[in-house]
């Protein structure tokens, strides 16, 4: 069908898309059989269990029309690396398909896949098996991770208990506020935000960073963990409800970057974005108290800044105190798509 | 967001689609954590490897938006399992991300999820672990299926070799004879079909069947195989092609079923449709001569019938042999979305 596009386009069919752009991208991966065979194979390590994970982005959903085909190839992995690598697992390799409503161009796909052999390279992983096909609706890219722990070693969701200390990774609420500053570009003056604080936010949005660093801290002194992908309001209330506790946050110990500590003091209504908007791609992770101390170490060791936000409580009920003592309440706490 | 739909369909959110219609699916699968984690987990047999396959299934492109959602449940599952199947290998579980442009109905999601469930029972996996989105566009299902083989054992698709036996499993050209009754009723009578031919015509398309009886005999006897999706004549071009040979198939031996052959009697240009139609999920297998006898009865005491169609050969043409002994070309053989 389309030979006209294919002609325009320069592609011969999914052939050409997934032998042209893709297969280079499962070179290094024997299982991936050059993308030539039906299936992929993988040989897990004696002794390890596989963990995975599929999380898809669309076009206008989960990224945005103008984001540049680089940036979208890089999250599409990213947010599921980023899960793997709260539950102390390494990154092993992807099976992605691909959906586009009309043939992509050549210079799509070459960024496209240049932003993947990025992420690749810098998570460890490689492309397994792959689908392309054409269909309405906005562009797709689904991707299902697979990584590795040792035997035993996952990090669950459930397993939080009452007075573990509550953690989170780096910083939070920098990708909110960078997508509220690629919606509104004239938020930087108001926020009174020099240009590298914004490029950090955009930078944020665009290229989140899975925190595979953790792994072992993680794996050795973890109770509980999950990624922060849908705001931590909500993200800490889904492991409270899980593991059957509840939880008191101080908001103003919300670790923030410079920029976005500038952005809240500039307007004190960001902390909802903060606290709630999403896609910070953090690890939140719930810690017995005595084994706080060696976390934190661990994950220096490794890298990784913890900040402590909280403790878990008995209870149900989630708690986010504000700088004056009182508690904030979240009244649609974090994304959800119905 | 869309509160006013979450009280028409009586759904709360994602959480409640995933819990209510989806959880039930991974009962059995210890690994799915109910779909209260973030991740599932999968603790390999010693000894064995995975074989993993992705390959979604969208609205209007894959299926019919008439078509049952038991059935689109069914075949999502079964084109992905049926891959699982021309390897060799046994499905343990999959990983599925729903997207709908709005909320489904309760009635929807109760008819999808049991349609799953039936799929499931029959092949003998379970659900591992789901997403589910809303994004504009058609309804999609995207299906990661995992299996596994004894190490060593996954038939490829580029070991074929000259001078083996080329055979398919079953019958073809049904599901798209199936599919071409259900876009013109009228066909049925054009063909001299009785209603029970026009019913297994219709359930071929609706319900393929993966060939999961056949593990041992491929694993065992076959070169190389690969399930017919696209249609006889573009998979078996591709098979010979990733193992640099050629072949030659005689058109009067496709085995065909009572109501296809009938169909095929009246209109003898539906060979065209069955050579090339697609949606067979029947089995390509090509087996060294010496082997062809032991591998059909392999199959037989697996309860699967294979018709030798012809051979591979030295060379790269793949030759259709009409029953006039002229060679048949199929212009634009098989399925491309692009």
């Amino acid at each position: 069908m389309s030979n006209d596009r294919q002609v325009a386009s320069g592609l011969a069919g999914e052939e050409a898309i997934i032998q042209g752009f893709l297969a280079p991208l499962a070179r290094g991966f024997a299982g991936a059989f050059g993308l030539k065979d039906d299936c992929a194979l993988l040989t897990p390590e004696p002794g390890t269990e596989l963990v995975l994970k599929t999380d898809p982005v669309a076009e206008s959903v989960h990224f945005l029309p103008d984001d540049a085909p680089g940036d979208v190839a890089w999250k599409a992995l990213a947010v599921n690396v980023s899960d793997l690598a709260a539950k102390g697992a390494t990154p092993i390799g992807y099976l992605m398909a691909l959906s586009f409503p009309a043939p992509p161009s050549t210079e799509w796909l070459t960024a496209f896949a240049q932003g993947l052999e990025e992420a690749q390279q810098q998570f460890g992983c490689h492309l397994m098996g792959g689908d392309t096909d054409r269909r309405p609706g906005p562009i797709t890219v689904s991707i299902t991770a697979v990584g590795s722990v040792p035997g035993g070693g996952m990090v669950r969701r459930n397993t939080a208990r009452p007075d573990d200390a509550v953690f989170v990774s780096g910083t939070l609420g920098d990708a909110a506020l960078g997508l509220l500053l690629r919606r509104n570009a004239r938020l930087a003056a108001a926020w009174g935000l020099a240009a590298a604080d914004t490029e950090h936010l955009r930078r944020r949005y665009l290229r989140p960073q899975p925190r595979l660093g953790l792994g072992e801290a993680l794996r050795g002194h973890a109770a509980a963990a999950m990624d922060i992908s849908d705001g931590l309001a909500k993200d800490l209330s889904r492991m409270c409800a899980a593991s059957g506790c509840g939880a008191q946050v101080r908001l103003a110990d919300l670790p923030l970057s410079t920029a976005t500590g500038k952005a809240l003091a500039a307007d004190p209504r960001l902390v909802m974005a903060i606290a709630a908007g999403g896609d910070d791609y953090e690890i939140l992770a719930c810690v017995p108290a005595d084994k706080a101390s060696d976390f934190v170490a661990a994950a220096r060791l490794a890298g990784v800044g913890m900040t402590r936000i909280g403790s878990l409580a008995v209870g149900s009920e989630v708690i986010f105190e504000g700088s004056d003592g009182v508690p904030v309440s979240f009244p649609s706490s974090g994304w959800d798509h119905f």
